[in-house]
């Protein structure tokens, strides 16, 4: 058995830290048909939904338990060698991929819902219950959970990137809706960061700096989540635009006056296109926005009544509503879609995706300009938007093959980020850092700010074993 | 001049670390008129609404700038020397005693509104603007802050402590609406932990990390935060009941049933008296609900159709309207007071505030058998409720003179924090840790969480120069 290194040493290491065949054999000992290092097994762990080539893990465990994966943990810091969890594969940033060798832990098996607690409005889950299962298990219980990221990706995946989606402009977000976590740290303890009070003023918030740090502080083990009773009353409805930029002042108008809208998306024409042709629709091929009105039946009217005039004044037109729960569900159901219908709208592509969020008051500026700069590099993408948040994305279609065109699409990304960070936005709105956008981290909330993360992870992760290498990197030792 | 301290000195220490004479001639050099080290400034700058003594601090610097904290903190490392914030001095829990010396830094001069950018619904200020202050400046903008502790805090402190107040059931605590943060560290480097984008997964949530640190992790220098429109129509409420318990029950459903009801406050019998006296009003005295609802007019109907109907069902009655705006604000006026109403009940007497928060369901059982143990105790008390979050406070009047109601009300706090526990709430919902409830966190979360919280500060903090002694105690170096 190799000697753990100590916290210096993995950190001035080289890049590589794979798992030597004395840990093999430990894991092989302790987890038997829970721990495969099968190449299909390691390749399967060792990729999302990023553009990203890096070697696979050098094996996976199955975790089915908190301690699982405390034994795993325990393990892995003996040898130095990293764990990266894994939930269903749907990160976009590169955050699962083992680019300094490791252990990957799937939580897929930990898929229990837990406890419904529904005169609180709470739900504890196991970290890979995905969104989807979670929302059939409650809404017997006249709940639901609204946060809704394209994929049926798993919850503890969502805290870890702090998820967010369709209906994040009136629910919030992961960092909104999670109230506690259980965590495996870096030595293998498992701690608890709250209660199931709805507010808390007791010491550090631990929750919320779990939510987003994408698996480098701890692994999430146990998940407490607030439900919302699903409304009275649900309307969707899209309406077209001649113009995209009529479209963006639809939204910013909504949002400065207040109307609680559940739902504010915008597609573009050609991701229209796109959108219709994967999900067999026939929607109007221009900009299109997508909304939802949650309430009472006169207050979900209300607030119908007021996005008509607004959207009247901004020249927009042929509203289409959703009557029925099942034609909704279609629309929305194509929506979550549209990241695939890009996709597929050019065979053998890989999808470039960028992802900033500005304020309100900026979106214009923002949206308009990165599409407009989409349109003259001739490439092809789709855009949309969780536009009532100020948050869009635009998906570029790249041939894999070309350098070129990856080079292109990379040179598009900086400039949209870029022009987000200049007028007051973020680099990311909802899909994270991972591998792709440290420089841009930097570029956002300075160095200081970044060396306040880094020394936090080198405090509670010494030996850099809890999926390194993503958000930043660490100051050589 | 004194040599600087290492960490491990500064911890393992004697717990006084009063500035030597060489650090006061220093800080008199950087400072001038900003410094004073009088017995009156110092002694004012030594206490807070806590019923705690002690030694005050050894000089204040009144800040007027970010570069005046840094400063401040530049200095106060070379001779690591406690430095700690002070807002308006309203904390309840002693969080800005300086129980092991040092300088005392009054942000209240730095209290400009410094943008209001109404389009985007957000608000940058210095941390000395007070709540009141702050809501007066965005008034003229169609605009307002909800969050309201009892006291015209400054919105630093608020920050730091996490506060909430009778708006947070529908608006959220400080955790929901700070945006973004300047924050000077232990080092004297000021960072910025986020940018006016309303959501984003950009890296580790420092802003929600140091909201609640207490000024243990940082000096906040500047906060953004969300506003929200005026409302197009508020309507406020009062309504008695014969049983406390129907007043409770009558909360628990109108959270369960998803009522987007603003402000959802108790009173019991004994408090409406008291603040009957106080604010001269003539509220019945019996158990109180008072309630605020916001919306469009036809929303605000809805809302108060659907809670006189589970009202009536619970036996509550005499509904009194607020109609006027006027006779809102002195309602919601007399609530603020309701703590000073409690203490200038007894002349002469302190008041050991308790302050847990439960899951709803649980309300009943957390708050009818403590009213009904300080009852028995025969100690004067107030009890008031932001009970929509299955929040209250017990306010234990004692004649500080007397060691035995000292003891009697620290037993019903306890007993009153051990059942909140047990009922899977917090023993603070919104005044925090401070000196008074580190053992409580340990029951609360655990050794493992409490641990995480201290090696985050002996690593952002190896002086352990902010604020030292507050939430928890660190570990013998």
């Amino acid at each position: 058995m190799n000697a753990p290194l100590s916290a210096h040493q993995a950190i001035s290491h080289a890049a590589m830290r794979h798992p030597p065949q004395a840990m093999l054999d430990e894991l092989r000992a302790a987890f038997g048909p829970q721990f495969s290092n099968a190449a299909a097994v390691c390749a399967q762990h060792g990729r999302d939904e990023s553009a990203f080539d890096v070697p696979p893990p050098g094996g996976v465990v199955f975790a089915q338990s908190t301690q699982d994966v405390q034994r795993l943990l325990q393990i892995a810091a003996r040898y130095a060698v990293p764990v990266i969890p894994f939930g269903v594969g749907s990160s976009l940033e590169g955050h699962l991929l083992a680019v300094q060798g490791g252990i990957s832990v799937d939580m897929g098996r930990m898929n229990q819902v837990l406890a419904i607690h529904d005169a609180d409005l709470t739900v504890t889950v196991q970290p890979g219950v995905t969104r989807k299962q979670l929302n059939e298990a409650v809404k017997s219980a006249g709940l639901f959970f609204p946060i809704d990221p394209g994929a049926d990706a798993s919850i503890g995946g969502m805290c870890a990137t702090r998820a967010s989606g369709t209906n994040a402009v009136r629910y919030g977000t992961m960092r909104e809706n999670v109230l506690a976590l259980e965590v495996v740290t870096a030595s293998g303890d498992a701690i608890r960061t709250g209660t199931g009070a709805k507010k808390s003023s007791a010491g550090y918030d631990l929750t919320r700096l779990m939510v987003g740090s994408e698996g480098t502080l701890g692994v999430i083990t146990e998940i407490t989540l607030k439900l919302y009773p699903l409304p009275e009353a649900i309307m969707a409805a899209t309406c077209a635009f001649d113009d995209l930029a009529d479209a963006v002042n639809t939204t910013i108008q909504i949002i400065q006056l207040g109307i609680p809208i559940a739902r504010c998306e915008l597609l573009d024409g050609n991701t229209v296109r796109m959108v219709n042709q994967h999900s067999k629709l026939g929607l109007a091929e221009g900009p299109m926005m997508l909304m939802e009105f949650h309430g009472s039946p006169a207050g979900v009217q209300e607030q119908i009544a007021a996005v008509q005039e607004i959207v009247a004044d901004n020249r927009g037109h042929g509203f289409q509503w959703a009557q029925t729960p099942e034609e909704r569900t279609r629309l929305w159901t194509a929506r979550h879609n549209a990241y695939f219908a890009g996709v597929q709208s050019r065979p053998g592509c890989r999808c470039i995706t960028t992802d900033t969020c500005v304020p309100i008051s900026r979106l214009a500026d923002a949206l308009l300009d990165s599409v407009q700069e989409a349109t003259e590099a001739g490439i092809p993408y789709f855009m949309v938007g969780h536009v009532g948040d100020g948050n869009f994305h635009m998906g570029y279609l790249i041939d894999p093959a070309s350098a070129t065109e990856r080079e292109t699409a990379e040179r598009l990304n900086s400039q949209l980020v870029s022009r987000a960070l200049r007028l007051g936005g973020t680099c990311t709105g909802e899909h994270g850092i991972g591998l792709h956008k440290m420089d841009f981290l930097i570029a956002e909330v300075g160095t200081g700010a970044v060396d306040m993360m880094r020394t936090i992870k080198q405090a509670l992760d010494p030996l850099n074993i809890l999926n390194p290498g993503k958000i930043f990197t660490l100051r050589q030792g």
